[in-house]
């Protein structure tokens, strides 16, 4: 039986390559996004094309239960959760305060902060009975800095950070590793940045920003997820930054 | 019509003291809390009898709309909120993830994180239109680390802390200044710590620490509170750290 | 005998004002600066004709054995030093590296860094005597982030910095209290930012700013710089920071 | 003509490990230390059994133009620096403030920070022609925090981390990739922490750790050195830390 690598959050940005990049090395990858049904179906074809295992599930995060029984059942029937990958977002773009609706509030810390809380109650007790596993967590620059407008997006993503900490002070002795992955620059990525942005303001960021490079490459991105799921017990990392070369940290001005 | 000192929180420690304090200064406190009303009505009758001007609220902040009313109310009948002060604790002592419920997860957020964005909705505004205005967050360490067992408060606070910056920089040039003061200590406050340690281990702490200055006390912690919105707003501090002189700070070991 | 305030960096801003305020309090001000005789004269006199007590020292903290004599002699002939603020700046203004001389990188940290040691290796053991001093250190943005062009002051102030919570540690629980100013901002201070500028380009930036509280005015830092040194031991603050409202913190873009 | 992976500070440890692990590769390794010709020669000698590339030299880096010398000879006869490891620590044991004296903090600074100044003087402006190349630091616990005990060595790495943003500030935009690598624990390395400790506290600190991976495992920590050299430009990591499972990062108690 293959190790499974649980992705919750996977579109045709991180997720979907982190998914491509452990079934290439030999994972069953387990693919879970709230909607486009089709979109998650060419993904899981592209990597059996690929030669490598994987399938699909429709889940809604921010359901109760949800994240909960899909990994019972993924535990159950499909194989262990060798690596949990928590790729949930949280943005909304900039919203003032005033615009920043207790209900949108309230759903950012869902998918930011409570959801990885769900899946860590639910992964981590299989994980520790095995003395081993892997959880890494897809992080933002709102998670060390809160910026005007985004009070929502910092809130959840700084309760997510504290969160990794707390889960890795707790399970890193046990044999476990949470990485917090702080990914802080603009990621190339179609339906969840392109989505925000718009097509046409989407096309003219790569240009500026130069299309090959200038964003975060997901595919790239995922070799360092990859890496990380490697790393021998004895040297693990539970946080690093990534960012495009020609973009300044979020510390610079 | 004094300035109102309004102060979310305000039991016999820190938030009771930050009232005295800012009474005694000329402005008038409203001080609430969840339960006690008879403490409450002491602490109120203690302010009085030194001259100072207050009252006090019963408030559940984790209920839906009572943070919202208190500041309207106060607004509309009392005076203008020149100082919020936001004094909600949510650590509720060291739990493994297993025996961390979601609800008690859910409960930390709303008293951690969610009360002080219905607060700063509802009262930014105000502040807003007046071009000044101070808010005041009592933080602790887990706001800037994850401990083992601290799963729910470090995930609250670490929200905290985040909005706090966030809120600093929509309201700062504004005229607002906000400020995130971190309590990297044990306070000497017999109805939070003093309840979460019982009666007996409360005092050996003390005893242990030093009676007189081996926790923070609550009264000496009043007059940075105090200092902090007495600074010219060209020199606001937006962060600072508090200790008793025998703790290490949370980055030492 | 008064207590000793000892200023090291006093000029006509941050040092000199700090001066003015300790001195208004009670404290005999020993300013120190490394040129312009009648500059100090001037301070010094203006303090003692509002009632203070102070004295000018002429110093080259660059110098071997300067500091150390200065303390020695101060304790020895003018009184215990209770409060050594060490406020010598280390900005060159931004360079790029190759820019960036051996000899300037290396004064950098003599004044950023090395002089800080100096001062504290020297005035602790007298404080440690007594159980009891305060050691004020101004601090500056570079100090938690490198921005490029940075690299003599960035290195000199990270030093500083880590040394100022190495001394903490050791001290603090000694009863002596070290706090690290972290001055997130530019001072109106027209004999440092003032020269480095040009008499022109800062008359602009002071207009574009809001001449009245645009920049950090040193006057209301020193109400900061007094409160610490007046915090209670069971309070102690160790780092703050301090921007005009206008400003955003350094974190923020 | 092979690209050149030049390390300074190779001993059995990390550097030596990092620079076998480049040879694998295809890099051609320059070892540099301060002492140990037979020990240098051994290395060399491993690495090429293995059927790499590598050389050895005996470089005291704390004195003047040995850093330059080494670079400048190494682009002009060896090849060019594509892979730039600054591997010199600059720890002393935990020394109180009075036993450090003023030479040891300079030697502190000169191995910390400003070698690396010098290395990257030298080494950036070929990369910078060439538009590529890499820049590894590696930095301890003490870059972040200074404890009591480590005034020397947390100055010195304050120093080296702010002066690491700052290059990676100004050069990251010009292609080349500058890391910091926080190494948060004790490294299970013979010739510098078992020189520290002395033979038979190593072997009990190895054995009460776990002797298999209870310390950090150097020829483990060097796959992560590799991987940062590998990363595609658009995914930079500046900052990863790296710890044992079984160590507490340094953030938590």
């Amino acid at each position: 039986m293959k190790p499974v690598c649980l992705i919750i959050g996977a579109g045709a940005g991180v997720g979907g390559h982190v998914g491509k990049r452990f079934a290439q090395a030999g994972y069953h990858a387990v693919l879970c996004r709230r909607s486009d049904e089709a979109g998650l179906q060419k993904l899981v074809a592209d990597i059996e094309s690929a030669g490598g295992s994987a399938e699909g599930r429709i889940v809604d995060a921010s359901q109760p239960d949800t994240i909960e029984s899909l990994i019972a059942e993924v535990e159950a029937h499909v194989g262990p959760i060798e690596v949990l990958v928590y790729n949930l977002g949280a943005q909304i773009g900039n919203r003032e305060l005033k615009e920043t609706s207790a209900k949108a509030f309230e759903l950012g810390w869902r998918l930011g902060t409570f959801g990885l809380f769900r899946a860590a109650s639910t992964a981590l007790p299989y994980m520790e009975e095995r003395g081993h596993g892997t959880v890494l967590v897809t992080s933002a620059t709102a998670a060390v800095r809160g910026n005007a407008g985004q009070h929502s997006h910092a809130a959840a993503m700084g309760g997510r950070r504290m969160l990794c900490q707390s889960l890795n002070a707790e399970f890193g002795p046990k044999g476990i590793h949470v990485a917090h992955i702080l990914v802080d620059g603009a990621v190339d990525a179609p339906d969840t940045l392109g989505k925000m942005l718009g097509e046409e303001n989407f096309r003219k960021l790569r240009e500026t920003r130069g299309s090959a490079d200038g964003l975060l490459l997901p595919e790239k991105m995922a070799e360092t997820y990859f890496h990380l799921a490697q790393q021998h017990r004895s040297v693990w990392t539970h946080e690093l930054d990534m960012r495009s070369y020609s973009d300044l940290p979020w510390w610079n001005h």
